[in-house]
């Protein structure tokens, strides 16, 4: 196990009928919120009223700031940043997905600061102070309700870059399962693609994999990312398995899976993060396109984790018998079948992506590697893994 | 899956070399330090002269409180309020074991107000402001670290009593693993088992089982004490063996297992408590002699979640056939074999505690039952439970 330090401030309360609190938690931080959400649907399932009456009720003044788009674009973010400096608000309240509480993180780094938000993004200012962020979770997926990171879309340049800083903490998450009820199909299970990708991402690049605490905490959370969402597929308002599902994608990022791995990488995220911002496909579909094609590409290198984690994730009587290879392969086989399953993609071209354009997507990728210091993802590399994800 | 809040707002810094964080750590809550640890060892093992030059490096004034006992004691703490008044110190620094950290926690609670600490125990007080508390582990046993509990034995009235408050969470605590290379192979075991336990308890009381997120958290934690322990014993100096279980024993009861779960109960604890009141032996070394009997008692209340444990932590090619009763006993029988193995005592008589003194145990045991509102631990039951101890 490698040295590390772990520290997540961020408060959590889970359950039914939690939204109500919002209020309290957020007048505990300041008196004016900028309230920060994506589409209409929140009006429709009256999550929209709950929060606003709460806030209302509490003295809160709120100023609105909907429209926050599935990959979230820097320029609504440079708008939510003027509208907190014109109208002075002391905090922020995110009801959302990722997305959305991704898009208030950027707000709250960016408000405090004169330079342009996007300087954090490509490395060349450092977060210094944020404004308080209380969220209200509508979607199990990124996890962001309790980690440090954001990922924000830069659509003149076409890059989606993100990053971690302890001061994006959320004060107060709020995570009621039974917003989710109405989550289709479709995006439940890119939700589900995305915290097994989280878990995936830390479980083969730890620089240090003698680490088997952390190695049993990933396993149970592939399998209950997997378990949970096959049971919301089948009766969408089951409240365990949404909030099993809800649980598990917090759990699945939010710093503990990777405490004492040492250097870890999010090499199958770069990819995706070009397919995404090169043609705005969900954040999910990208990444069951990207994790096959790339775990067999990391087989010829590392089969021996692949094949582990074959064996606690999908334990096989004939295991026993398989050499690591053929364990990665099947491992390979059988994540690839879930993902077919739950419907998400697994391949460029049933995302409609030509394979013409790989050398176009590598060229995107390329520099999100240099910022994330991925080392060894040269253009070359980055192809032949997108060949196998062809 | 039930409501839940999660806030554990704890900074750990694990690993190696990490000792000389201790003064910047203090330095950022006060600049006059209670010193407070047990034995001399940590003199020995040059852990006091790191902690104390760190300290002192940056500009902190120190007043010792060495001496605090295994099971420690109200009068230790007691003492060490009135120096926290007289001398003016604004942090705590405690340096050792759950013990330590404990008994620095209620000095933390204690200082700041002018009744006498013991009422927090008994429930006439509740506690609103405490002193910041820093830590330096060297033992990997009862998570108090990362937690918001202590347990105080009060020697005039012969009770130990226990409970949580989120005003006593740790500002940060700093874990090196090999502080604990010297932890002779008794006292490592009983950590383990002690980790063991505080899973246990919350697997076996949860008034809500439906949490399989939880649950594979909880079974893998009870795999890695095991492991670790096992490591442990056969190579004192194995950090990868120490790490593992510390990180273990400071997950096992640092909030995230219960979170859902509903209701929960210590009822080992409690019943473990009266032993080590009444007889001084070491909290693992109880805690072993209780679990077995307890288990067994609890089988004919709930086989099937003793079974479930069973199968997923003891896993058996053969375990398909045999029934939840079987199964479950076959766990108690695993169980207590790896007690046996590691060298922790699994009956009153091992311990020297003849079976005639089970009715005054369970006279002690009584007044924690109500002050923990485990219903049902009638002194009947407790008995029962006693006699399959013995």
């Amino acid at each position: 196990m490698q040295n590390f330090v772990f520290h997540n401030p961020t408060k959590i309360i889970f359950g039914r009928a939690t939204i109500p609190l919002v209020g309290q938690e957020t007048a505990a931080w300041g008196d004016h919120a900028l309230l920060v959400y994506g589409k209409e649907s929140i009006k429709k399932h009256g999550i929209y009223n709950q929060v606003t009456a709460s806030l209302e009720n509490t003295g809160i003044k709120i100023t609105e700031h909907g429209g926050v788009r599935s990959n979230p674009t820097l320029d609504h973010v440079r708008t939510g940043i003027e509208k907190v400096q014109k109208n002075g608000c002391t905090v922020l309240v995110a009801v959302g997905g990722g997305s959305v509480i991704d898009s208030a993180k950027a707000i709250s780094a960016g408000s405090p600061v004169k330079h342009d938000v996007w300087k954090f993004f490509t490395g060349k200012k450092s977060i210094k102070k944020t404004l308080p962020l209380i969220t209200v979770l509508t979607l199990a997926a990124a996890g962001s309700e309790m980690n440090s990171g954001m990922v924000i879309t830069n659509e003149a340049t076409h890059e989606k870059f993100g990053f971690g800083n302890k001061r994006l903490y959320p004060k107060t998450s709020i995570l009621d399962p039974e917003t989710t009820f109405t989550v289709p199909p479709d995006y439940t299970a890119y939700g589900a693609v995305d915290a097994v990708a989280h878990v995936l991402e830390f479980y083969m690049t730890a620089s240090d994999p003698a680490t088997p605490v952390q190695d049993r905490l990933m396993e149970g959370l592939i399998q209950n990312s997997m378990d949970a969402c096959n049971r919301c597929l089948l009766v969408p308002d089951n409240y365990n398995a949404r909030a099993d599902l809800m649980w598990t994608a917090t759990l699945a990022l939010n710093g503990l899976t990777a405490a004492g791995l040492g250097r870890v990488g999010f090499p199958m995220h770069m990819i995706e993060h070009s397919l995404s911002a090169l043609y705005d496909i969900p954040h999910g579909a990208g990444l069951s396109i990207v994790i096959p094609g790339w775990l067999t590409w990391f087989s010829s290198i590392n089969a021996v984790r692949i094949a582990l984690l074959g064996k606690k994730v999908f334990p096989l009587a004939e295991a026993d018998n398989y050499s690591d290879e053929q364990m990665a392969r099947r491992t390979v086989v059988k994540l690839r079948k879930w993902f077919n399953r739950i419907g998400s993609p697994t391949s460029l071209g049933e995302a409609g992506i030509p394979k013409i354009d790989i050398e176009k997507i590598a060229d995107n990728a390329i520099s999100l590697a240099k910022v994330w210091r991925l080392q060894g993802y040269t253009r070359k590399r980055i192809e032949e893994i997108l060949h196998l994800c062809a």
